[in-house]
C-alpha cells in the first residue's frame, strides 16, 4: 500500500534487537494479561539514545518507557530521525496506555524494526499505521526468538481466548482416585510441588463443580515463588458452590474466586477472556476435561504419572465420543521428565523415593 | 560343622573370578533354563591352568569343562592340589550331566573360591560336600557380579518358579483398546519392535483364552535377534483354544505353543517351571493380569504408554481387590526410555514421529 523504502536491518538494529529481547526477558514482574516486550532507540549512527520495557498491565509499553528515558537522558529533540528496535510490532490501541505506533510519530521516529507481528487482534495495526505515515518500518527479525519470549501469550491471542492447560495426575492404570474417592496421595511430594509450580506460571485454575463438591479444594499457590497475584480460582458449572467451601471466601494473598455459571467450556473461555485471563490450568474431573476435549479447547497437557495400580477407581478423563481407534485422540510429546524422588517421608507420603513421570504434551497438529 | 582352615582369598583368585565372570558372559549360547557360569583352574603359584564356561542345558558344567581342558592342556596329574575358582556354588546335583563338586573332588582339587551361593534347591550343598571331603572352600566373593550374571535365573531358583514379567501396552488414560475393542495401533512402530526384543529375552509369552479368542495373536519373536528357540506360547485358561487359532500350530522357527487348562497363575507356573520355564512374559488382558497381580505373582512390569486419549475401552488391569488409596499396589521406578520415534509410516501407523514412553518398574519391597 504505501512505498517507502525499507533498507536492510543493520548490523547495530541487530545487535540492538538481540539486546530488547533481553530487557523484555527480566524476571520480576507481575506481566498480567500482557506481554514481554523490550525496545531499544538507536541514534542515526546506531548508538542507543535509551533502552525499555514492559513491566506489566497498567504500567507504560516497552516504546514510551524508552520515548520517556531519552526524554529524561538527552532530551526530545535527540528523537528527531532516531530508530526504534522493538520485540513486538508497536501496538495501534489505546488501552489503559495510548497506542505506542503514535508515540513514535509523535517522537519524530523514522525508523522501527520489530521482530513479532502484534497478534492481538484490537491493537495490531501499529507497523501499517506507522509506514502509512512515512516511517520506515521493518518486521519479522528475530521472530522465533520474540516468538519464545511469550509462547501462551501469543498463542492465546491467536486464538482469542484463554490458552488452555490441562493437569491430571493418575496411576499407570489411569484412576485419578481409589475405588472409594480417595486419592491421598497417588502422587509424590515432588509431583505435588510441582503442580504448585505451574499454577505459579498461570492466571487462572478452573475445576467443576463436582471437584469442588468432591474435594474442596483451596487451588492455591502453596510451595513455588509467586510472580504475581495468586491465579484466580474459577469454578465452572451450574451448581452453587456451598458456603462453607475454601472457594467460597477469599484465599490466602487475597486468592480471589469466581463462579461460572455454564457447562459450555466456550462460555467459560469468553468470560474469563474479558477478565483479562490469558493462561488456564485445568485441573477438574474426567467429566470436565472430557468437555474441553469435545470442544477442541486443550492445547496442552500436563500428565503426573505415579506408579501405582488401583485396578478400579475414577478414569483420567470421561467419555470423548471416540468408539474406535481410528477416532483416538493423538499427542505430541514435548517433554518426559522423570521426578526427583522424595528425599524424606512427609505425611501421608505413599513412601520414601517414590518416583514419578511428568509427560508435557500438545495435541497433534492434523497434517 | 567342618574346620578346614580358609586361607583368604589371593590377589590371583581375584584375578582369576574376575576373567571367569568374563567368561560366563560370553555371548552367543543359548543358556535354556540354566545359569551363565565361568571357571578358572589355578596350579599352587596361582599360574591358569585352564578355563571353561558353561554353554548352556545338556552341555558340560563350567567346572567339567575346565576340567576337560585341563586335561588336554597338561594331563589329569596337573589337577592334584590346584585351586577352581567358579562364579557359582559348584553344585551337588545329577541332571543331564554329574555333580561338579563331585568332579572337582576326583580331580583332587584342593581349594574352590565362589562368588554365588547356588539358589537352586535341587544343586546346592556343593560348597557343604567339598569342605566335608576336606578341601579348603571359600564362598560369597564379588557377589554382586555374579548376580548381575543372572538376575532373572538368580530370582527365579529364590522363588521356586518362573520370574514373571508383565507387560503392557496402554493409552495415556489407561486404556488397551478402543471401545469396539480396536487397538491397532495404539503404540509406535519402536514400542512394537521393542516388545519382540523383550519376547526374545524370555522362555516363555502367556496369554489367556481370552486374548486368543479375542486377537489371534501368534506372540512370536519376529523383528528382533533370536539367542535360542522361539520363546514356548503358553495360553492359560479353561476354554479350548480354537482349531483354527495361530497358537494351535507350530509357528514359524518351530515356536511350540503349551495349553494350560487352569484359571490358577501359581497352577499354570508351576507346571511352566516342570517344563523347565525361568522367564515368563505375561502378555495377557486385564482379567489375567488382575489374577497374577492378586496372586502377589507379577515381579516386574514393563509399561508401554502412547501419548494417545480413548476416554472409554478396555482398561489395563482388572479388579486387584483395591478399595481405598491405602490398599494400592505400589511399585518402584527401575527406568523411563523415550522411545525414539518413528523414522517413517509404516501401514496402519498412528502416524510420523509418534514417541511413546517405557516404563520399567518392580513391586516395592514391604518395609
Amino acid at each position: 500500500m504505501t512505498s517507502a523504502t525499507t533498507a536492510a536491518v543493520t548490523p547495530a538494529e541487530h545487535e540492538a534487537l538481540r539486546r530488547a529481547l533481553v530487557l523484555a526477558a527480566t524476571e520480576g514482574f507481575d506481566l498480567g494479561p500482557n506481554p514481554r516486550v523490550g525496545c531499544v532507540l538507536l541514534d542515526a549512527d546506531g548508538a542507543t539514545i535509551a533502552e525499555g520495557l514492559h513491566r506489566g498491565a497498567g504500567t507504560p509499553h516497552a516504546e514510551a518507557a524508552a520515548l520517556a528515558n531519552a526524554r529524561d537522558a538527552v532530551g526530545p529533540d535527540a528523537l528527531r530521525g532516531a530508530t526504534a528496535v522493538v520485540t513486538l510490532e508497536p501496538c495501534a490501541h489505546t488501552g489503559r496506555t495510548g497506542p505506542c505506533a503514535q508515540a513514535l510519530l509523535d517522537a519524530g521516529i523514522a525508523r522501527v524494526v520489530y521482530a513479532q507481528s502484534d497478534p492481538n487482534p484490537v491493537a495490531t495495526g501499529g507497523g501499517e499505521l506507522l509506514r502509512a505515515a512515512g516511517v520506515d518500518v521493518v518486521g519479522g527479525v528475530l521472530v522465533d526468538e520474540a516468538l519464545a519470549l511469550n509462547p501462551v501469550w501469543s498463542a492465546a491471542m491467536e486464538l482469542g481466548r484463554p490458552f488452555v492447560t490441562w493437569k491430571f495426575a493418575a496411576t499407570l492404570d489411569g484412576r485419578t482416585a481409589a475405588a472409594d474417592g480417595t486419592s491421598r496421595w497417588i502422587t509424590s511430594t515432588a509431583s505435588r510441588a510441582d503442580v504448585h509450580r505451574l499454577r505459579a506460571e498461570v492466571d487462572t485454575v478452573l475445576v467443576g463443580t463436582g471437584t469442588v463438591a468432591a474435594d474442596d479444594p483451596s487451588l492455591t499457590v502453596r510451595d513455588a515463588p509467586l510472580r504475581g497475584p495468586q491465579p484466580l480460582r474459577a469454578v465452572m458449572g451450574l451448581r452453587d458452590v456451598p458456603t462453607g467451601a475454601r472457594l467460597a471466601t477469599t484465599g490466602p494473598d487475597g486468592a480471589a474466586s469466581l463462579h461460572l455459571r455454564t457447562r459450555d467450556p466456550r462460555a467459560a473461555l469468553a468470560t474469563l477472556w474479558e477478565h483479562d485471563r490469558r493462561h488456564v490450568l485445568l485441573e477438574g474431573g474426567a467429566t470436565l476435561a472430557a468437555a474441553f476435549w469435545r470442544a477442541g479447547l486443550v492445547d496442552e497437557v500436563v500428565a503426573y504419572v505415579a506408579p501405582v495400580l488401583l485396578g478400579a477407581g475414577p478414569a483420567v478423563v470421561g467419555d470423548l465420543g471416540v468408539d474406535t481407534i481410528t477416532g483416538a485422540v493423538r499427542l505430541e510429546v514435548v517433554d518426559v521428565t522423570v521426578l526427583t524422588p522424595d528425599p524424606v517421608d512427609g505425611p501421608g507420603d505413599p513412601g520414601p523415593g517414590e518416583t514419578n513421570v511428568r509427560l508435557t504434551l500438545r495435541p497433534r497438529k492434523e497434517t
